[in-house]
């Protein structure tokens, strides 16, 4: 493989230069980090599991003609995408109440709420993702009133498709986390989903047991992570189809 | 069980006055019709598997704020809806040409449309419920301009909810039908979903197979009814808990 242009590397993946211009190639790395990083480990196959996963979702969402920068997926780690300027927002959707609103607002987990939330915050890791709201957005020029429009109905239209995908398959999905990027085609901008959508950035919980399939079970120790998320891919049928464990590739040299 | 009033016997189901006032029962026959009843049919069982799945589509429907007619199941073969008016369409969401589109505009069935189409046709058998324009339902006030645009945005909702309940268990949603009832909150007035939502009034094509697993099955004598029903609903997990085959009663007398 020729050699790529690491142009990031975050706390789960890394991106790298696309092979055409206006591409990113995102490599999902097995990195678990929570609580804003205080919290580390390394959970070998869950890069495999996100990567398959992100793209069930954002082609289903491509499909239905929610637009994402999901373009293939290249191998077991690695998704070809279309390249976006991040809008620096946490787009958050909430269904139940849990996690940090459940403790802002003195909520108890899994209240269900009277209508789906959406809350944003302002993506830096160094303040901790504050929560904002869109008088802060307009003021600081992240986000036009026009592109708060677009957001909010990308970011409900995700929870409708997210919400039948997970209802059929007997989980509920308690809120999830998007990013929204710029792409310009020609003199035009419009905005897409981007980033991911994985376990990494839902609350699942199965439906019958209220059993916990993403993330917290890292944030709050409740066993075996890989577990979960393998749990999910396999009722949505989204499993490598060469199925043996994964593990780490054997270094040769 | 006490006497209850028939208020209408339709070809697929037969409404009575429900325990309440502003309910009525919705009774799911096993009648099957089409072309406008000039075929006809009794398929065993094919009642039950409709009030079965349209409860789960109706009821994961309210679940995520889209209103529906749908109040709770009451036995194998009935549930207790919402009273409406119904607005006289057929509001029809295409995903994929096919039936009626495929053979007025010559689109191969099959071929995927530039995005959700959303078509109307007059609910009237005598005239065989032609297709209408807006033009045509603002002229003859079936609908005001504010209800248009709520109708269109709950079938769009419908869309995206449905595509992905059936993404997840390997079905194409190629298209459906809703129709829509006006309820009344004091002065306020809504709409809802009403009627029904079952494979009687989608279509369904297994994502890798193609076979139909709708009531094209009927429509084109390709196999057996309840079995393409029975599969939608096991793979849903919607399944009788009495899972015995369906059979008739039998009659005491
Ligand atoms: N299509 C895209 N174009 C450009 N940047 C993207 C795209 N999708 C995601 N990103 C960015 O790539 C990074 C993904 O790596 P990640 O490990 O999640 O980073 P972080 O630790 O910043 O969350 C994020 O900063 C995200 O905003
Ligand atoms: N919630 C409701 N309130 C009043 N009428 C309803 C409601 N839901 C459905 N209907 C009507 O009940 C009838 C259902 O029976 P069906 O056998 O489908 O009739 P049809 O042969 O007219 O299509 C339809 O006419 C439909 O418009
Ligand atoms: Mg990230
Ligand atoms: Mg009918």
């Amino acid at each position: 493989m020729a050699r790529r242009k690491k142009i990031y590397e975050g706390k789960a993946k890394v991106l790298y230069e696309g092979p055409e211009p206006g591409t990113i190639v995102q490599y999902f790395k097995d990195d678990a980090t929570a609580f804003n990083a205080q919290k580390k480990d390394v959970i070998e196959g869950k890069g495999v599991l996100n990567n398959m996963l992100s793209e069930y979702f954002m082609s289903g969402l491509n499909q239905i003609g929610v637009p994402t920068h999901f373009i293939k997926r290249l191998n077991m780690r690695e998704q070809l995408v279309r390249q976006c300027e991040i809008i620096p927002l946490e787009v958050i959707v909430r269904n139940y109440a849990a996690g940090t609103m459940s403790k802002r607002l003195g909520i108890d987990e899994g209240t269900q709420l009277p209508r789906p939330i959406v809350e944003y915050c302002y993506k830096d890791d160094s303040l901790g993702d504050p929560l904002v709201t869109e008088e802060h957005i307009a003021a600081f020029g992240w986000a036009s009133q026009q592109d708060m429009e677009d957001i909010l109905s990308l970011a409900l239209r995700v929870n409708d498709f997210m919400s039948g995908i997970m209802m059929a398959v007997g989980i509920r999905l308690v809120d999830f986390k998007i990013e929204i990027g710029r792409v310009f085609d020609g003199d035009f901008q419009r905005l897409i989903v981007a980033d991911e959508i994985s376990p990494d950035s839902c609350r699942l919980w199965d439906i019958e047991t209220g059993q916990k399939l993403d993330k917290d079970v890292f944030r709050r120790d409740l066993g075996s992570l890989t577990d979960a998320y393998t749990e999910v891919a396999r009722r949505l049928g989204v499993m490598p189809k060469n199925s043996t464990p994964v593990t780490k590739p054997t270094l040769i040299n």
